[in-house]
């Protein structure tokens, strides 16, 4: 099936959602240009989330999706453990001359039950998660709303799992995506599988739509996807380019400049592993020791927000996948546009096998 | 560019080199069905190549190729570091009444230039390497025997190398692939790069065909990996089930009952990294000091001998890509023509991404 007839939007093309690197205005970029917009919510507290969705609404009328990891936190780290975590940053926070996190604040990182709640009570036309599977009161309350639930895997055993727990459709994050990973079951490294062998086992086990995800950068791409079984794309590297996101122009030139094996997965931002591209920090962090996600994250948060700010990349999170030299700088809407006819010229292209 | 047309085969496929588990037959009987049979001859003689070159001439007239591993050896093992290796083996050679192989036949584990030459004196039509780049002097001589010359890529510098070195088409080795990992620049680990991210950069990257291979399974791949923009593909794991290829039963089973994450990359086997199906030999293995490539090969070649004729596939290699559940049983040449019919049928059906 076209998931651009499932999603109700004009193409089978879906903005990802970049938690941390996006805004209203890119969303609803996506959204006019006939893509569906995603929003990353996992970093807003529950009240700006209602904000950046009544946002959104303003700026378009078309459809959106909002993003929360779906993940079971561990144990809140105590005072100890935070400070032991926090010892080995203090260069960092003395750098930018920032505080560091106080313990409290690192414990109460975050309310997933509220997120949860601010994103259904906004009865969006979409909710999609990661890193886990959703609970069956919040399945059923999402459903009841009219909200198509889009739940992601990165192996097989996930995917079954999730489309038995009642989800729309499937988003197949392979190994080559950037930003978090979303292994929910089993070490990630184990299920660092790649686009190719991903898609198609995928589709054959579940009967829902399955959205690619992982390096798709242009028509290339998209048209790969639609052969190896899936129903429409999602891309979130291609959109960190564009003119409406909101990342500095280092990051969108460190996406352009470099190689997919300058990229690798690393815990050292926020405890979790994700793909971006090698900088200082991870270099001087991998050994240290980390918090669990998101706790770590909150640890981080301050040192990659002054970085960004202050164009110093060596010091934040670049995630991208291993497709960022295919990244464009443009707008959304140029992008989408060209996207769709790429790909429309990558099928009319193909020739068989045989001569 | 169509693989076909530059091979002179029928179709553009390749069986891959299956080095350890092919043989003449298996060859043969891909290229009598239209393939491009590969023969994995890294670990036979000079007078072994020879041989089996001949029987796949008195099978078919139809091309087929050679490969090798073309990697720089690291210094030859001490008898103190053999000894050392050796000894964390010695519970398998006790299990299977074998004697361990004597420190000197391991360090005269291979003669490179000997097995190079075989295959030049054989004038095969095409000669293709992996796990490095060819000396001039060798891109030469084969040129001038008017054999075609692939290597193999796993990320775009090895590429670039690659094709300044005069290599007339090179194989694009996704992460998904099964059997040695083929990088020669740079960690391997940080050349896990997916087909979807792999192909398109290559294909940007170089003027000479790209070949598309890890986890091609089927006509969806095949598919995707012409959209990426490859000149044909090559499949290993797909032959290693076919009813020509000498593996055993219980080896072929297991790849087509075993998930993706059901794999992983080790080097327990041979010193150096390569995708197979977790079994005791690797969970046992992964922590103990290995020699490095070949020189860990000949170690352990007499257990995995004896273990593969026995049907004890705990302790063999069983090189698989991520792709194996979709694996099928059947002849090679009814694999290579439902392939090609898969591949018809995926393309007629291809659809835009907008309504």
């Amino acid at each position: 099936m076209q998931l651009c007839k499932f999603l109700g939007t004009k193409y089978s093309i879906i903005q990802a959602p970049i938690a941390g690197s996006d805004n209203a205005r890119l969303v609803a970029a996506a959204a006019e240009a006939g893509a569906l917009g995603s929003l990353g919510a996992q970093y807003r507290t529950p009240e700006e989330i209602q904000k950046v969705i009544s946002e959104i609404r303003s700026l378009t009328s078309k459809p959106f999706a909002v993003n929360l990891f779906a993940f079971k936190p561990e144990a809140i780290p105590s005072d100890d453990q935070i400070a032991r975590s926090r010892s080995h940053l203090d260069g960092y926070y003395s750098r930018f001359g920032i505080t560091a996190p106080a313990a409290e604040s690192v414990q109460k990182s975050i309310d997933s039950e509220a997120q949860l709640e601010a994103v259904l009570e906004a009865k969006v036309p979409v909710f999609s998660f990661t890193l886990g599977s959703l609970d069956e009161k919040w399945m059923k309350a999402f459903k009841k709303n009219g909200t198509l639930v889009i739940g992601t895997a990165t192996n097989v055993k996930e995917a079954i799992v999730l489309a038995k727990s009642g989800v729309d459709a499937i988003t197949a994050q392979g190994s080559e995506a950037g930003g978090h990973r979303g292994t929910f079951m089993g070490a990630y490294e184990d299920s660092m599988i790649g686009s190719m062998a991903l898609i198609p086992q995928l589709v054959d086990a579940v009967s829902v739509p399955v959205i690619a995800a992982g390096a798709i950068m242009d028509g290339r791409g998209i048209a790969a996807a639609l052969a190896l079984g899936a129903a429409g794309v999602q891309l979130g590297t291609a959109f960190l380019t564009v003119s409406e996101c909101p990342v500095n122009a280092e990051y969108k030139k460190a996406i352009r400049e470099h190689d997919a094996d300058d990229t690798t997965i690393t815990k050292v931002f926020s405890g979790a592993p994700a793909r971006g591209i090698k900088n200082s920090f991870i270099t001087d962090n991998s050994e240290k020791p980390l918090l669990p996600f998101p706790y770590h994250n909150k640890l981080t948060r301050p040192i990659r927000q002054a970085a960004n700010e202050s164009g110093q990349i060596e010091y934040t999170n670049l995630w991208s996948g291993q497709g960022g030299r295919l990244a464009r700088e443009m707008s959304a809407m140029e992008l989408i546009e060209k996207l769709v006819a790429e790909t429309d010229e990558v099928l009319a292209k193909l020739s068989p096998i045989h001569a």
